[in-house]
């Protein structure tokens, strides 16, 4: 399509069937597919009707047709840094990386550096000096952005995720917090939306 | 400061002391000075009181030691385009466009060509397609950055603004519908942050 | 009843009893019944007790009485025609369909037509042009009712759906969106209620 | 356009400059122009820059190049029926029926008849029976589309406003009455959106 | 206790042990028990472990040491007269009965007659004429109350319940339904709180 | 009118001229008049055109052919107790008053006696003790009835007002207090709904 | 690390195996370890695998390495007392009292002392009056931390907990009611966050 | 009273006359008197008519009978130190430094150290690292709370102020932000609560 990326299938709401359709006419196409948002039934149910293609459990992401490879150890360095805060919010930061595989983007990974251990943060510097873009993902109080654009000076895409109970409000208290930041240069996209942060990344720098 | 970018000043909610105080500052550390959200007296104090500065009342913006023009005709074309919905949007569509030439950046405006009218959004399409990032300013529904992106495939910022009424919430209906846009490479700043998105677009084609 | 429309029987929250007692009397009182909102659990119940009736899984109804039929092909046409965005939206465009047909409404489906691929709407617009009414069905930032109302003119049900993750919120972010829309005739039912829209179409083109 | 429906400029957050500017620009297209959402500053400076138009203050609009009269008494019949809960409502229920004239719309109104008082409403049964589409204004608990759609059984487009206090929330909890109506037949409109239900109302009866 | 009313046993979110444990401390202080909020698990649990009790499934109450009986008919008149909207908010209704005959507060109960068909209402007047007070259980819209206010002017105690989808935002739209009622002499207990209503009725009353 | 009351004006939102001729209805048909939240412009007008009735500025009441006297000293007692938290609440318990007094309820007012100092609420504890019911009216986190049910057992109707900021929320914050209470015999009214309350102890006690 | 304090793991959203990987570590490197929010699968299974610790149920808790006791009967005195509302909220009382435990804290338990009967929470006066500071623990209405303050004086700190149903909204009605206390000297923690309340406790008393 | 801080008035929603009573009622009693959250108007006119008190309009206080100077320079030390973000969060922090004055609290303040410029914050360190306790005061985003307490382990009083725009929420934003840190040892007040703030310390180092 016009945008220079392939088509991607969101994967929630639909029946196994519907995904092995949606993935089967991509191929037929000659196209590679990419589906996203995935629980283990209906991904390992692709992964078993579509054998040429790969199921990644913690990302809920299924991929073929492109390289495309979430096993540890994950890249350390890269044109795009995913910075995640937590270990609970590395499913969502998985999305992020296995995409920006799929869309070709040059991305690395540093993961649990989150606010309250900033010197984590500060071990990764060089490889995050060195990146054109950081991609900051993190649940509960969101502060992880606003900390790494006044740091790095890098342009940011925020991502909220999920992690966190009470008045986290199922992400909202981290994108309030994102959007919300006085460091200037960052913007956002949806709870939890990994996928998007790749697509906006892989325009950006493609 | 580090992120190649002088530092601005947030002025709401400052006293017109403070602002003279702050832009003072500034200028005698040979900087150049970018004050926003300034309503009319607040900004029309720091133009007598500064006077070698300019305050563009419908922007709210302050700008001096960098050349920003916002009277018309706007620049028609650039390397980043803002995209404004509707005449009532202009005032932060020209708070992206001060901020962006403050910031040195090639940036053109297409305004008052929103959905319900998108024959005028297509009669740009030179010039939009030419651009490397579109930043769209919209209110009410906020259903043109979902458009725009499925139209020209460029990467998406997308401005909420607080025009509308009702359920329009002040904005919060418009930032819903650009965090949930279905095509892929948006990404948001807060209501109104006409500012941030310049920030950012500057950073990302620096 | 006064309004020409058989009387609906609101399937949620029932116990499989009380629902086929209710069906049971409106059969015994010479009337056809439709039931919504039927998890297949309470479906599969009635369409036993009820054998003369069909249990519909994916649009959650049981109908009896009256001709209704929601295997494919679907009607391609029709005076009211159904537009849903996307796959995931099937299941709400489906309770459209299928009280329409109760209600013997003409109505067609175009599904799967987002804002994301405004191509798949455009090939459709012949029977779109010739309907007297639109039923917009569409989650995540839904978007589409502006869009459609824009292109083809004619009045607009918005049906606002609650797929979609994060600050969809269940359907309130397109649900807004379509409250919020600039294009002139669009009128919003709760998110999901696609059995209100069809009642609605019913008695506007009854 | 398209929709046959002249253009209507929305008036909130526009400069009596731009104003008089949209509205020359119709006029000299042989257009009859309309503008909603004006306080009484910027309607007087509209009639005063463009006599041949009238500014009607109670209900916000501009008109002119259609006949247009607001003036009491108000018609009594229609094919629409535009019924108003309190005396508090008339701003809105004006503007439909002020957009509706202009529209071409042949429509009644009946005010002051909520359900707090339901005799009142049975007073004016004979008009309201012979309508075929009631447009019903209300704020506070928005019960009336409820009880107009139950006792009469027509189309109703409900429109929510923003009268009352507290838990009111400007009219939200009017518009989440309205969208949660058990009565079939109801369709609803932004809150205080009186032009949207006169826009919807031409079109479903034009 | 100080209020005449025994203690009442909140049962949410205990354990069954501290259930049995709780009742169990009551009757052998020689005081009657009433245990509200459970699911059948936990109620039959007690019914087994203190079998002088009953549990009664649909209300999720537990009583011993009182006279009360939910099996049908229910009383259908009373000095307190519960009126429910919809078979969905039986569980709610008889939550109120139940607790009302426990607190020995003579109540009878009209179910299935909301606001979609009057005529329902209508038909139990001479009982609902005699009550002096009116304790009104409704989901969905909530708009019962100020109906039934408007009609026989008692005082009403407006239930609002959770039965309804999207937005009805689990009791939320009812509930502001019934605090924005136009029709004086509404008060309003939590979403889903049948125990409140039924307490408060016992203190107005007893 | 059915319920015994008389007619009582909404005066928010109403034009003097319109207020005026409300009130100079009633008075002709006979009837005694009470006009509620008006602010002092539309008050004096009222007092001006209608001179034999009397505006009460704090309460924003107009009452006319019943006895009122809002003057101090306050009824210290009465068969309704009004109880108010702090003397910022001391507008909506003036409401309550003025209303009460119009209904010919025989109610007493007990003010500044919150939460924060106990002892100010004990000392008042033998005319409350003698009421038989308590209106309480409550700002900020609204604990008032709770604490006042828990003391005195009788039945109270929670007005939570919106005095106090930031979370407060304009009144929410009381109002989710009052309703979630523990204490049993409490029902709410809308926020500052000071006549509200006052019509339904009036109902209750009359 | 800096804080005095070691590090606490969070175990919501983690697998059985990074779990046991993170408590590993910290038992490798000489310290104890504390891992919060497990539900009985998770604690379970690193009760297993790391057998040297416990997992407490109630509380969510695995500790190892610190001597923590939370079998009843449970210190009825402290330097802080943790003061409970209902039976309810105890997993999030132990949850405090856990952790300050794991923090050498001298902490003491006060449980079922609600509003609605205060003369249980006067009872334990002594060892209140005698703490430092006192936790309150409470959902629903969240009143409890006012009274507390205001018959004590000491400093409070809220834990709102998710205790109740319909408008307490997960814990947001006790959450506002504590923010919006009158009584001067109460600060808030997240809803349900027992651990976040004992760690600022063994700060401020450490 | 019993908590050893006088008695504080809180003057919003007060009329001067009320306000110049209660004040002249506590001298009278021979007690010092504070006053929070006054405007300029009433702040003028408490000034005047208690001509030994003073007004400090940046922080909306009145305070007579204790010695508060809040002229500049502040103290730069102290055993609570408060930490404010922005210049604009200045009101707020000068309403915590003014009534722990009053209290007696030994208390410095540190202005414009907020997130976006982290090395004004760590030229601060000296004075931060010997306090005993930070209030930390910051709108926007709120992230400073969880900076400082990672950074020097303090326990941390967080005051959200309503400094911000859109998606800030008047402070919303800032508070869920500061309640879900992930760094231990933050506790939150009200937005713009100054007052809570200084209370709170002044009772845990008092
Ligand atoms: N309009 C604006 N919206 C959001 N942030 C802003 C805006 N203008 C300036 N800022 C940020 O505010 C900070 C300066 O705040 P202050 O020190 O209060 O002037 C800088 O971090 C700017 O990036
Ligand atoms: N009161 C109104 N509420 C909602 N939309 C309106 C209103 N008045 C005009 N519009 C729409 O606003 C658009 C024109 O906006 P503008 O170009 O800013 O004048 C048209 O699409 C109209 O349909
Ligand atoms: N369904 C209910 N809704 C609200 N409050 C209740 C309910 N059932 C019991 N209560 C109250 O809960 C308190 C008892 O709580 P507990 O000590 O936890 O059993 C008493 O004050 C009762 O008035
Ligand atoms: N129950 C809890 N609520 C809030 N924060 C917590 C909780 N348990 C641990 N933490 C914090 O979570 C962080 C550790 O997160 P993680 O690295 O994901 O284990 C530490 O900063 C802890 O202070
Ligand atoms: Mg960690
Ligand atoms: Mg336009
Ligand atoms: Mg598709
Ligand atoms: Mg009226
Ligand atoms: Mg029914
Ligand atoms: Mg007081
Ligand atoms: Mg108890
Ligand atoms: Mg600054």
């Amino acid at each position: 399509p016009r945008t220079g990326q392939s088509e991607v299938v969101f994967g929630q709401g639909k029946s196994p069937e519907q995904l092995v359709l949606a993935v089967g006419g991509l191929l037929e196409a000659g196209q590679p597919a990419l589906v996203t948002r995935l629980d283990s039934a209906r991904g390992e149910y692709l992964a078993k009707h579509v054998p040429e293609g790969v199921y990644w459990p913690t990302a809920g992401l299924f991929t073929v047709g492109r390289p495309v490879d979430l096993s540890e150890p994950w890249p350390s360095a890269g044109q795009a840094m995913v910075i995640a805060a937590g270990a609970s919010d590395l499913p969502v930061a998985l999305e992020v990386l296995g995409c920006a595989m799929f869309f070709g983007l040059d991305c690395g990974l540093a993961s649990d550096v989150g606010v309250a251990g900033l010197h984590r943060l500060l071990q990764r510097g060089e490889s995050l000096a060195k990146a054109r873009l950081h991609i900051v993902v993190a649940g509960m109080e969101g502060a992880l952005p606003s900390v790494v654009a006044g740091l790095y000076g890098k342009p940011v895409i925020g991502v909220p995720t999920s992690v966190g109970y009470g008045t986290g409000l199922g992400g909202i208290a981290a994108l309030l917090s994102m959007l919300n930041a006085c460091a200037p240069g960052i913007a956002v996209v949806n709870i939890d939306n990994g996928y998007g942060a790749a697509a906006m990344a892989a325009k950006l720098l493609g």
